[in-house]
Parts: C-alpha cells; structure tokens; sequence
C-alpha cells in the first residue's frame, strides 16, 4: 500500500508515452492479445514486482500479471520474474516503465542483500541514506527493506540528525541536544554525528540516543562503542564498501549506514519478450 | 529553460522537506547567514549547476550563486563547483537535494564524455536510450547533451522505431515501413530493428529512414554498413561498453546507443561545506 | 488510449459542474434513470465517440454507451450518433460537456474531411498546424487524423521547423541546417521554410529533409516541385482554403497545412435527448 | 485577476513546448534579443492582451509589453496590437501559444459586438452560454463582456435553469420552482424553460424570475412578452444568429443569449513579426 | 456526487500516512481481515457517511460498509453509525480521517439543527457563511443542508453581496446596485448590507432583491421588515446565536446568517472498534 | 519556512474566489487603494501572520504587511494585530480567507496557551494529536507549538504507536514491540498504548520507550510513574480537559496529549477594517 505509487506510475508513463506511442499504434492491432515473460539476465534480489504490475494495470486494466517469484526472492539468471497477459499494444507500451522500475528496484535490494550478507552474524545492521533518486525515495527505501537493510529516516522531517554545522551554529553538543530536545516530537530519538572520541563523550553525557561514528578509524571506532557501552545506539558511515563493510561490523556498532545502496546499485539485466 | 523543472525541483524538496527539516529548525537561528561551498572530490564533467542553484532559489529567492567552472567543463578533484551565500538555514535544507541531482547529472555526464573519447575520430555518435531515471529523463538526456552525446528519441511519441514485435504483428518488414509512413507525422523518420542481414536489405528495400543493427557482430556491422552505404543511417545498438564501443564505432556505424550512459552511471562525489 | 483524457474530461467536468448541478440536485431523484440518443442535426464526421463515452463514465460509472455510428463514419442528419443509459442525474450534468466535446472533434474532423476530398487523386496530403485549442492539441489533432488529414509535428519538441527568424539569427539557411542536424536527435527530418525559389534551391543543397513553400504563388510552387525532384519532401503552407486547396495540390507538392482544421472549425449541431 | 490563469497558461506552454523548443535551441543564441510587433491582419475587437503579455512573461520574467491598443479596443486592419522585446528564443516560444488564445478572444470579442451592435437601442442584452471551449470559459466568458455582452451562470453550480427534462421529472412547473427555491441559495433567481405560451403563464403564476422562451416564433415572443408584462426577466434562447437577432430584440425580451459566441466565432488573424 | 471528494480524500489521507502507517505495516499481517463498527458517543446529527466510506474505499477497494443509520439522522448515543468490513490494515489506515470528517461534518450538521428547531414555526431560515475551514467549504455547506440549513453563495464568484466598503467605492447604494446589475448575470440576485432603517429605504428603493440587516436592534429589524414588506428578501445578520436567534426570526427576517455554524462546531464524539 | 504553504493558500483562496469576485469586480475601481487594519476583537494568542501576509501577497505582489504584534504574542482585545496595504480590490478578495486562517490558528494557540498554563511548574508537557482538520495538520500543529505545546508523531508515517488492536493482531506485547523495532527506523522512540497497570509492567519489560497511560485513573497514574521510574516516558491520554489537566499533570507524568487542542479550538474573533 503506497499511497502515491499511482501517481509516480503515471508521470512514468506520461513521461515515456505522452501523447501516445506512435509506432505501435501504426503498427499493432488493437484488438491483438500478446503474453510476455519478463526474465532476469542475471542473478537479483528481486525487488519491485507489484511496481511493475501495476504500470501494466495502468494501461490495460485487465491484465493478467502472474508472479514467477516471489517478492525479495533470489532469482537466478535465466528465472522467469513474471507472465503478463493482456492486450499486445498495452504491453508494448508499459515494457520500458515497468523494466526501468523493476530493474533499479531489484539493483538496490540485491546491492543490499549483499552488504547485508557481509555483516551477517555481527549484529551490526545495514541502513540506508537519503541519498536517493530525486522523486523515488520511497520505493527505493522500500527496495533497502527487500534486500534485509533497515531505514534511517525517510526525509529531514521524521529524524534528527544534528551534524557539524547545527553544533557550530548553537555552540556546543550539549546545548544542541538539549534545544533539539526542547523543539522536537518526543516520539524521535536523537542522533548527532561525532568525529572524536571528545564528542562522543560529550554527546553522551548530554543523552544523545544515537552517536553517528563519521568517518573514524576502525580503532576509534572500538573505543567509541567500548565507552558508549549500550546507552546510544552507535552508527557507522562514512567510507563503507562491501571491502570494508565487515572489518566496521566487527567494532561492535550497531547500525552502518551505506550511500551507495541507492545512489550507486547498478540496474539489474532485465527484459521482456512477447512470445 | 525547461519548463517542467521548477516543479521537478518542488517535488524533490518536498519528499526530502515535507512538512520540515526539524534539525535545523530546531538549531539554527532564521537570520544566520552562511557560507557554502561545493567541492568536486574526484574529476568529473559538470552538469547541471542551474539545477542545483534552482534548488536553493527556490528555498531562499535572494541566494547567490557564483559557478566556480562553466557547464560542460571537466572539473578537476578538489575543484571548486560553486559558491553559495544565503541563508544558513535554507542552505543545509537544500543541500542534500541540490547534491542529489548534481552528482547523478555530472555521474552521467561524465561517463557519457568517455564514450565519446572512446570513438574520437570514427565519426560514430555516441546517443542515449529510454532507460532513464523514471521522472528525470528530460534531465538525464541534457546531461548527456553535456557530455558529447546525442539524444534518441526522448519518448515513444517523438519517434518510430519498429521492433521485432511490430514487424511480427504487421507481417514484414515493408508492410510495416509502409503503414508506420502513412500514419505517423511526415517529420519523423521511420527507424527499424534488424537481426541479421537480409532484414537489412529488406529495410533498406523498403525505405527505411535508419537501420538499427541489434547485437550483431562487428563482421556483420560491417557488412551492413556496406550494404547501407550511406542510404539510411546506421544505428548499432546492444552489448555497447567503454571495452567496446571503439571496435564497433570503426565498423563505420553513425550512431551507437548506449543504455548505461543512464541506467549505469555512478554518481560523482561532490560535497558541500559550510565555512 | 490517452494517458491525459481522464485528466481533461474531470477539469472540463469541474469546469462545468464546480461545487455541484444545483438544478439537477433538487429536481431529479437520485435513483431515476434515462436513456439518453445523441442525434446528428447535420451531416458531419464523427470524431469524439469514446470521449463522450468517458465523460459520462466519469460521472456514473456503469453508464451504458451504445455507439449508434463508428468513429469516422460520416453520419446523416438525424442519425443515432449514441444512446446512452443510466442515471438521469448524472447524464444531465454531462450532457454539456460531452456535446462540447464531440461537436468540437466532429467539426474538425468534418472539415478536414472537405479538403482531403478537395484534393482526392492529386497525391497530395492534407496536415494539421500547431495553431490549436489551448489544452486540446492531442485531440484536436486525433480529430484530424479521424478526417483522413496527418498530423505536422505535435509541438516545439518533436519536429524541426526552421523558419525565417531562425535562419537570420544563424547567418543563412546552410548554416542553420548544419547546426541543427548537430543538435537534434537523429530520428527527426528537418524541415525549413523557403520564401523564394533561391532559397528553396539552397535547402535543397544544405540537404534540407522538408522544404516548406510559404505563401509562394502556384507557378513558383510548381517551379519548387520540379527542382526538388522528389530530393525532399514539399510542403504548401499560407493562403490555403477550401477554393485554393486544390490547385495547390496540383502543382505536386506532397504536403499541404492547413490552420484552418483547427482553428476555424465550425462546431457541429449535436443534440442529447432525453426519452 | 484570475486565479487559475498562471496555470492555464502553464499548461498551453507545456502542451506546445514540452521539453523544448528544439529548433530555438539548436539555432538562437541565449543571450540574442529582439523586439516583436504583434499586428492585426483584420479588424477585430481586442480582447486578451494581458493573456498575451503574461506568456510571455512566463517565459521570460523581464519580457517588456507594450499595448499598442487598449483592451477592448477596435483595432483597424495593420494596426500594432502591442511590442514585445526581450529574449529573442522565448519570445519565438511563446509566440504560438500567445497568439492562439489571443486570436480565439478576440475573435469571440469580435463577434459578440457585432451581435450587440445589431441590437442597438432595443434594450435587449447580448449574453453568453456555456457552449464554450473545455479550459477556456472563464477567459472566454470575459471575452464576451469585452465585447459588449453580459454572462449567463458560468456553470451549473452558480445558476438554476430548468429545463424539460426536470419538469419532467418533477411533475410540472409549479412543484419544479417550489421545490428548486426550496434548495438552492436565496441568492440565485430560479430560471425556467418555456415553449408554449401555457408554460409562460403557469412558470409566471409560479414565480419564475426568469422565463427562457425556446425556440419560439416571434410573434409567440411578443405574447410572452406582454404576459409577462415586467413581472419577470424573459430571455430569448434558440435559432438566434445575425440576421435574426434584430427582430428578435424588437419582440421586447430582456435577453437574448446565443451560443454562436462561443462555439463558431472564428479566430481573427493576428500576427507577430519580429524586427 | 461531489466532483472534487475524491482529490480531498485522497490529500487528507496521504497528509496522514504520506509514506506508510509503519505501525501497521510492522504488526498487521497483510491478509488480516477485519469487522469496524463506527459508534456515536453522543447524541448527534449524523452528516458524513458517504464520506467515511470513500476514505475506507480508496484505501481498500473492495471494504464493505454498512449505514447503521440513514444520512440527516438523528443517533442516539452508543447509536452504531456504521460497520465496515474488510482488510485490518486498511481499517487502521484510514481510521484517522474517516472519524476526522465524520466528527466534523457531524458537528456541524447537529449544531445547524439546533438552530433550525430554535425558529421553528417562524418562517426564517437559518443559512451558512463562507467563514468555513478552508479546504472543505463544499462539504462543510453539504453538512449545513442536512442539518436542515440553507446555503447563502458558496463564494465570491456566484452571489453579489453588496458591503459598505463597496458602497463606499461607488459613491452611494443607488449607484453600486446599478453597477452591479450591469456587470453580473443576470441569474443572480442583488444583495445589499445596510446598517440604518435609512439605508434599508434606500436600498429597497435602488431595487436591490436582498437586504442584509446587520447588527441591528430587534426593533430596527421589525421597522425593516415592515417598511419592505415583501418587495425584497430580509436577511439578518450578525450577533446570532442560540439565546438570541429566535428572538431575531421572530422579527419576520426570512433569512438568518449564522457564521458559527461552520467555524465554531465541536466536533462530535464518534470512534471506531474493532472486533 | 514551509513549503506546502503557497498551495494551501492557492486552494484556500481558488475556493473562495474561484472564477472571481464579482461584486468587487463589478464595483471597486482596479486603481483603488487602501489601508486595511487586522483587529483582535478578543484577546488571544496570536498564531499564522505570516500565513496571513501570504494571501494577501498572493493576490497582490506588492502589498505592504505590517504586524502590530510578534508572532505568538498575547493580543488583547482591540489590539491591532497588522496594516495591510494595497489594492483595495485585493484586500477585499483576500479579507475572508486571511481572517478564517489566522483565527483557527490563533483559536488553536489561545487553547494550548491555556493547557500550558495550567500545568505550569509540573513538568508535564502539552502534546496535540491526530484529531487536526484535514488538510490543515501542519498549520495546525504549527499553532500548538506557537501556544506553547509540543507536537505528537505528525502522522502514521514518523512515529510509531502500537495500540490494542495491534497488540492483539501481534500476540503480545513483547512480541509486537520486538517486531516493531525490527522493521522502523532506529531513528524512531516506541509508543505503546496500555490501559492496566499489568500492561504497564509489560511494555516496560519489553523495552518501550513511550508508555500511553490511556484513560487511566489518577491513581493509576501515580503507580504506573512510580513503577516506570524514568525508564521510559510516560504519556497520558484522554479524558484531559481544562478541567482535569492540572491533576493529571501532578501524577507525575511527562507528556500529556489532548485532541481538544485541535478539534475543538474555538476560532478568536478577529476583523478586518478598512480606512
């Protein structure tokens, strides 16, 4: 259930479509029915089949939109993702939507599957960025949870993360806490980001519920959740890689956060043949 | 001047903004001024400064905004991209998607000018796909633009490209060439998929405009090419990479269409700071 | 299938019906239901069923539309264009609308049905302008289409027409047909206007695809036929009317534009009863 | 000031230019300017220069607008309608979309003094109906007060009217007006349809403000007239065009509305040349 | 039939789950089904129903509602209002705004009855204002109507209401009723504000249909209504409330304005279990 | 700053004036200047200038908006609240839709002043909840941060409370509280509902972070503080008036949310006065 999904799926279409797809009204009988399979052309987290059910839907309302796999499933190369049915122009016109969707969508989560698969046994859980696709962040968040990733906050609304420059600008850890304490929804935590062993103290003492570990060593870090000892949650980022992702793990922190889940997953190989 | 921009950016504040950034509210005073300045941390090709400063224009009208290199030029790492002065506040609200749509634009820009260093020389253009970014097509096919390349057709609807599927569902190759030109604006030029020789000859029969050569091999390229010779633009297109986008581009083909000049770009590293 | 119907048919219904038909409200019980014929009062070309049909869908949902004519036909005075069944009130508050919009369509496609038939044998083809119904264009356009004229470009974005202003600015027509051919995606012609035989001489050189004659007299336009010999398309434009169209034709240019279909169509009488 | 006309005018630019005038793009210098004349190629009443001007404004927020004629003005065959300067590429932009609302008002301007004309003196006003053109009413109804005329209800939802069907529905005259006055706002006058001189009678024993005669013979007209001897306002509805409007007037209707206004007035020939 | 519900269903609902209800998506299993039954927690004038189901509906297309109680209803408290049968999760979701406009709607329509049966018998009829919440004008004067209310015009676009403000600008009543009868259809009736027994002569002399008394003493208002006897409508306005409306009615005003009505209900206690 | 305010007040004020208000139109020369003043007609918290100073910009660019007292001041009655000037058709057309915001708004601030009042010197907070005019929710939770109040979770998006249903779909406490905080954000606090002292004792054990104390006795509510001893917030719900709040806030309890602040806030009396 997202609520704006229709919309997203109609600019998409309108994007692509506009004023009508002009080949296949040349060319393809109305009437004419057609069944495609979308395949996958390499191994994928799959991530977005109701995305793509939907574009279809969009066009033909009738359509038959049979799963191949399950949502989240590993589908390997080769896989049938899923059997579309339906009216042979309709289908020729949602093809590109519903495979630039379903193909970024499976792209992120199979990313994450892998950074996650990474940390496995640590306790340490893989948490994305709002560095997203400008007008898909839901459904790329979305796509974080397929791949076994949690999210930080969706948007600067539901979170507070107090960074360098809110310090600087209010004087001190301690007074930015207890301000944004003062300000905020009491149902949000607060996190603030650390560079020194100082400021996590500080930040500590002040009752940050999370301390953000930006860009420290992996030794910093170990002394970090050493001295945090469970009173905040401890986050990692800066500098993760799936080289790197395990040794961060293993300090102990609890959460790492991973730009490059969204604003680098390379788009999964997929595609769609009428029979 | 793109229209459909101003809203474009709207959209992408508001799923960032929405109803507040509660950090910086909360901390940072409405009449502190700051500051800003965005750092290219590794080489890039640059596009889309107007993009980023519509951002913070559109949440603080009297920003300014110096470009610190030109559109198009090739920013070194560490190079100063702009400098932007205003309000502290609406700077670090703007910030995150100012940078968003910066680093995918520049990301694309920068691989599609490696193409098109690929085939210096050849005479083969480099020109993208539909496999853009649901949303920022208009955006993504500029920055590619920017980077050397040429633009296909933006949409299904400004275009004809017949597929297999169309020629399937009309009968042949000339049936479809000839009702494609009866129905279709008389500006628009009838663009056709072959597989294998003989549909080019078929094609070029038939009069078409351009010959898509679809994962053919680089012989058969060149055979086509010969057999073209010069009566219909050529358009290679398929299994295209930076390893062989070279050999292809010396077959003689005009065009060569690269899907991963959208669907794969990285995004390049750029930051803000804040003095 | 039109991605942006639904979205006019509920402004043009809005527009209409606002906060609600007061007059139908306190009249008509809710549960009554009618039957609705929709009657040519002149001989016309259909144009518009299925927009009247989605009119009334929007309003009542299981709304039955019965097509007395098909789309394109050409129907005589007094002729069942439709008959409509369902909820008394909700085909009274479309009644407007929906006759708004096929006397509109019909009109055009009426019109436009005239002059291909003025020039029935010649070869020549009868097409539409960019001088539309603001918010209408797509059907306006398809009305044409359903008249048996073909579509120019749709807009500024999807064809190249290089007029007068746009060669001054650029320093002659060889110059600008360079530039333009650099820029454009490689699926449009470009087309140009000439005013003289020397310039339509020109275009041809700089290879042209489209060689506009506007407002030129019939002995040039004959004179341009021949020296273009089938090298680029022809097309007539200014001063063409329902008199003048057919000697136009006659002189072998390919393409005649017409503004008129568009802008001067009269609105065919249409009427809605209700048994 | 009309509210909704930033987005009106919005949505005719996206129709027209979409992503890009790629014929300005390709070939007029960003930084060229120019001075644009627009000139009546007719006589005509001018109505929507503030339309005119705000596109281009849209375009181009330092656009300069110079009316070369008052609103509402005759303006004789050549005479300079305004002077445009500013950018040379919006101003070839907006050219199209300006000058296709600006000829539709002032063609439905024109033709609604003429209609005011041909009444002179009789005391019967001109008004308008809502056979107007789906977007447009708002703009077009003002261009009918431009012309001299006043406007009927702008839709169902400001104005009772009620027609056959209703009475129908209700089970006569008398019960339809208690029951309409009984609902509606005491702010609205109850109008009602009439074709007989018995509905007259029974709509004025009823307390009707308003009686349409449709479709009735002039001298039936003249009967109404005097039976309803002031008591309320008579409109004249139906078969009304130049050449009859006249005698229609002379029967002593307060009202004559005639939906040729609207839905056939041409659109005078307006030109914009650029220096 | 309200054209625009389903755009404000659809705002209301997503400015209260925008991105998800992620307690429910965390702990309903997707498959869960559920019975809602909607019960008034005190004694009111039901307003709404038809609006609760299409929030339920849009969030779960297949939800089955059942009315408990007709519209316009007067339930007792503990009184079932309504059952809604169908997912959990969308039962939740839309517990929110469903009861958000129900209450509302309900507290307007309870409170307008009561002001209804305070001058009952009297012949005066208690109407709205536009001092409405902005966003819900059309069902909050929807809500005044089935609390046995009448509308005065929904806005400044479909009555004219003549104030001293106005008056002022035109330089004296005779004048701007004059104006105002020349610009406005003539569908419309002429309202006037007077505050002096002088102005209300002047009023009725200059043929206004409506006089507004306000804020006058119950004396002034008998004077009024005797010197208009009949020849216009009185409206009073200003200073009602329930103590003093049937005191006001019982002057002979037919019309009595109460701004209270839609700005100053309470909201009725109504909530949803789950069983 | 908030960025959804320009399109509240663009439907605010398109619902008001829609297609124009006519008798200012009709009336009030479009030159005409004037002087408005906001008057407080009761005394009040003053909350929503700024939205004010916004419709009237809207309409009018250059109006000058004088605040005669700070945001979230106390007003007394007569105190002038702002000068508006400009046009004074424009002040006219935005008078009704000004006041009706900033008297809701400052409705909602007089009444969270008024809670925050009486629980000063406890501790306790003032929280609003859910129960806010749809469509207005972020205005409205606006005004009871202006009144001294905090705000609850803004939607079902960013914040999380589990209640009775959801323990029941779930199995248990402890179970849905685990679950919860494996699939939110950890950026996200824990609000669980309970209505016994033996849920209180679950959810504490459970780790909650926010415990609801809903409709419990003060008693109650003094032994679950005792048992929770600071280990989580504490939060009591329903039953709370002006009444009850002190005592409620004297069991020891953190936060204390009232649906009231929103849903029944009476709006204050403010006019407009025009020089």
């Amino acid at each position: 259930m997202m609520l704006s999904l229709d919309k997203l799926i109609e600019q998409a279409l309108l994007e692509d479509i506009h004023t009508g797809d002009i080949t296949t009204q040349a060319l393809i009988p109305a009437d004419s029915r057609a069944t495609a399979r979308l395949i996958a052309k390499e191994e994928l987290t799959l991530a977005g089949l109701f995305v793509a059910e939907k574009v279809f839907k969009r066009l033909y309302a009738d359509v038959e939109f049979i799963p191949g796999q399950a949502e989240g499933a590993q589908a390997a190369k080769g896989a049938l993702i899923a059997t579309v049915r339906g009216s042979a122009a309709e289908l020729l016109m949602g093809e590109r939507v519903a495979l630039n969707l379903l193909q970024r969508l499976s792209g992120i989560a199979t990313l994450t599957s892998r950074y996650v698969a990474a940390v496995a046994g640590t306790g340490a859980r893989i948490v994305d960025t709002r560095k997203t696709t400008p007008g898909l962040r839901e459904l790329e968040k979305y796509a974080v949870r397929v791949g076994g990733g949690i999210n930080h906050r969706t948007g600067l609304y539901d979170g507070i993360l107090i960074k360098e420059n809110h310090i600087a600008a209010t004087g001190g850890i301690g007074e930015a806490i207890k301000r944004a304490r003062n300000y905020i929804p009491h149902t949000l935590k607060i996190e603030i980001e650390t560079e020194t062993l100082a400021q996590v103290d500080e930040a500590l003492e002040s009752g940050a519920d999370i301390i953000m570990l930006d860009n420290m060593s992996l030794a910093d870090m170990r002394s970090a959740v050493a001295a945090i000892a469970g009173r905040a949650l401890v986050e990692a980022s800066g500098g993760v890689n799936l080289e790197t992702v395990r040794a961060i793990a293993e300090t102990g922190v609890d959460i790492i956060s991973v730009g490059a889940l969204t604003h680098s997953a390379r788009a999964m190989d997929i595609t769609m043949l009428l029979d």
